[in-house]
């Protein structure tokens, strides 16, 4: 096994990724920027080494640091965590040049994931559902005709060079098509100087599901069930569940099966996820996947009682996966607790945290680098922890959550605690009946 | 269901009774002492009621107090967590008189189980194996050998006012029986002046593991399987686990099988434990049967994913049970933290926590009452917080061990996380081989 591994991460995720090398008996080296440097990934690893200053692309993003690193403590593997360098090309290759074990996906996995276009490519050949729509943009109105038959109504008219929803719109039927491909163009024209607009099938009620996928050396895939992270802001995830309450056996054997599709296209080595759109027909469109550990990789681990992290670097190492399926035998929920003040508008509260209490007890469980006294930078994501829980059922999941939240006391900064107990509290949430869509409504 | 419990307890079984009362949706109300004003349990109830001043017997002993205090808030139930009044007879008897439900043994199974006489006539008539000896004392030396040609040797001699190991006599073999007689006679009466002598079969290589019951008022009971607490000071448990590492499936099915019988033969109601030494030979005899919830209850939630506080507050309520056996799916160990000072002699160490950080992650589990600023205070039990593990295999729960008790942070009091990375630490614990008689050479 490994020797020693340094985590070029930081917060929660470096802290997580400790805590099994521990377990596993194998050496750590935490790096941090100047700000991180009352962090607890610090203080818990064997070794630290400081990589630069506050801005990431001169400390979590640079790859000479980090190798440089590597090489003066003698680490023999990198784990990267996710965000900063975790789907970068040219690390996971530099690695492999310096002879040092990046626990994540070779290059040219991550390249072919990384490329949009490349992947639906990919998938479409090995059979994986793909959202239907033009290929590049669509020349006239006969040609939107011409699509949109193929594609399926609804469709969604999107402007290529669009956002905010400037020059984009549903089209139910065909003969609404000519005045919504007139007012599209015409308003992104308007708004962007570029009337190109492209076709995509317009997918109602919209999930997000993904399913854990996990692959070795030896060509064995398998897919570890779905989360439900369809409650999330501006895309950014706010809280995750698996068993999804919208999924049947029958949709997590399809689903499992097109993802392990997706693992095996790409002779995918390492834990990853392939992320879905579900729509209200229970039919699934591949979305992206991501090569390397997710945030809410936590209450997978906590209905299949695994952990992910140590998965990751027995394949690193070149061990063997069973390739067995793995399914959810309880109900687990994680709520992010960010830094945002959610009475405005989710502004980021960096700060000092002058009194820190966390929840315990029977199925709670807690992945955090916070304490008293910790003051937290304002350079980085304003996420400070996860609170998971696992209960038999998601009623009684969701019981156990709300008390939880009672007793997380996070004093000195503003936080989303009050955010997820209001979520608990809404009738939607607790039948499982919300989409994508969901927060744009929702009250707070 | 019962709308509002009133706890009779305090610390971190007071907690564990509100966390699972807030996830039923039962209202709470705290009791507690001057001592203990500003504890969690007291924050954290829907309602505190001041019973009285430090000394037990004037505030969690005071049995007039806490009835007054369940009929001032209109309390239906009353928890009594372990210790205290919880296996009170009269207690459990003026509840039923004040028609506030007992969330514990009845009065009548209180007494059967409380007297050790009385326990032992009714596990012998239900077939409970029990420790063979004499029927109370020794006539004379003929009377001593034909007992102990029953009990069958070894056999052990004992002081009635026995203490300290005086007056007691291991004999090996029926030639030894005379010597042995004489003596302990003589050190008998010298010591207590009282040289009455009784017979117990020797255990040779005793544990302690004990079974966990479930019975309802339908004349349905069912184990839950085992807890090793082995692992004991001066009968205080320090650590327990499960499955124990000498349990056979043969063994298990054979304990449990005597313990359903124990809770059968008594209509045990409610959540219990049946106590069993067991020897070299994986023979089995009953010591005691606890009629109430236990500190080490943690582990068996854990390895069986089921709240055994929520059973007990339903099968009070009159729920049935399936009747069905649990087997453990996982491995856990629980590590209690005292405020004890572990390098003089376990001397209690109250006072101020200046600084509290828990560990957290995949498996970890706390229950504690204790946080940054609390002042421990002297009246009581030094029991702080208990920290549990859970993972696949005995080898990897006590690598998690070690890395939460590394991540433990309590400053300000003395704690006992230094003999527990000791321990951790042990070759013999570490095999798994161990009796109550670990602590007695076990070096700190």
């Amino acid at each position: 096994m490994f020797k020693k591994i340094l985590i070029a991460n930081r917060g929660e995720i470096a802290l997580r990724i400790i805590r099994t090398c521990k377990e596993m008996g194998i050496k750590t080296v935490a790096v941090y920027s100047t700000a991180d440097k009352e962090s607890l990934p610090v203080r818990f690893a064997d070794e630290a080494v400081c990589i630069g200053p506050a801005p990431s692309n001169k400390s979590y993003l640079s790859i000479a640091n980090i190798i440089a690193a590597a090489e003066i403590t003698n680490a023999d593997a990198i784990h990267p965590g996710y965000g900063f360098l975790s789907e970068n090309e040219k690390f996971s290759r530099v690695c492999q040049e310096h002879n040092i074990k990046f626990i994540g996906a070779l290059p040219e996995q991550i390249a072919g994931m990384g490329d949009k276009a490349t992947a639906k490519a990919t998938m479409i050949a090995a059979g994986v559902p793909c959202i239907p729509g033009s290929t590049g943009l669509l020349k006239d109105l006969d040609d939107a005709r011409e699509t949109a038959k193929k594609v399926v109504y609804p469709i969604i008219l999107k402007a290529t060079a669009g956002g905010g929803g400037k020059g984009m719109r549903i089209v139910w039927k065909e003969e609404e098509l000519e005045a919504a491909w007139d007012s599209a163009r015409q308003e992104a024209g308007a708004a962007f100087g570029n009337d190109g607009i492209y076709m995509e099938k317009y997918i109602e009620e919209p999930r997000h599901i993904e399913i854990q996928i996990a692959g070795d050396q030896y060509g064995n895939a398998c897919h570890l069930s779905e989360r439900d992270c369809s409650i999330q802001r501006r895309h950014q995830k706010l809280v995750e569940e698996t068993p999804s309450p919208f999924m049947t056996d029958e949709l997590r054997e399809r689903m499992g099966q097109a993802a392990i599709k997706a693992a095996k296209a790409v002779n995918y080595e390492g834990v990853g996820t392939v992320e879905f759109l579900v729509d209200k027909n229970r039919d699934f469109y591949f979305m992206e996947m991501n090569t390397r550990i997710q945030v809410e990789h936590t209450i997978t681990e906590e209905v299949i009682n695994y952990d992910l992290i140590k998965e990751q670097i027995k394949i690193a190492f070149g061990e063997k996966i069973s390739g067995k399926n793995y399914y959810p035998q309880m109900h687990a929920i994680q709520c992010r607790i960010n830094a945002e003040d959610p009475y405005a508008d989710f502004r980021p509260s960096p700060g000092k945290i002058t009194s820190y209490h966390s929840p315990g007890g029977h199925g709670v469980r807690i992945d955090t680098h916070a304490y008293a006294g910790y003051t937290i930078p304002p350079n980085y994501d304003s996420m400070i922890g996860k609170l998971i829980v696992v209960a038999q059922t998601r009623e009684e999941a969701i019981l156990k959550m709300k008390r939880a939240l009672d007793e997380y006391i996070i004093e000195g900064i503003k936080t989303t605690i009050p955010f997820h107990q209001k979520l608990m509290e809404d009738p939607q949430f607790n039948e499982g009946n919300f989409t994508t869509k969901f927060m744009e409504t929702f009250e707070f």
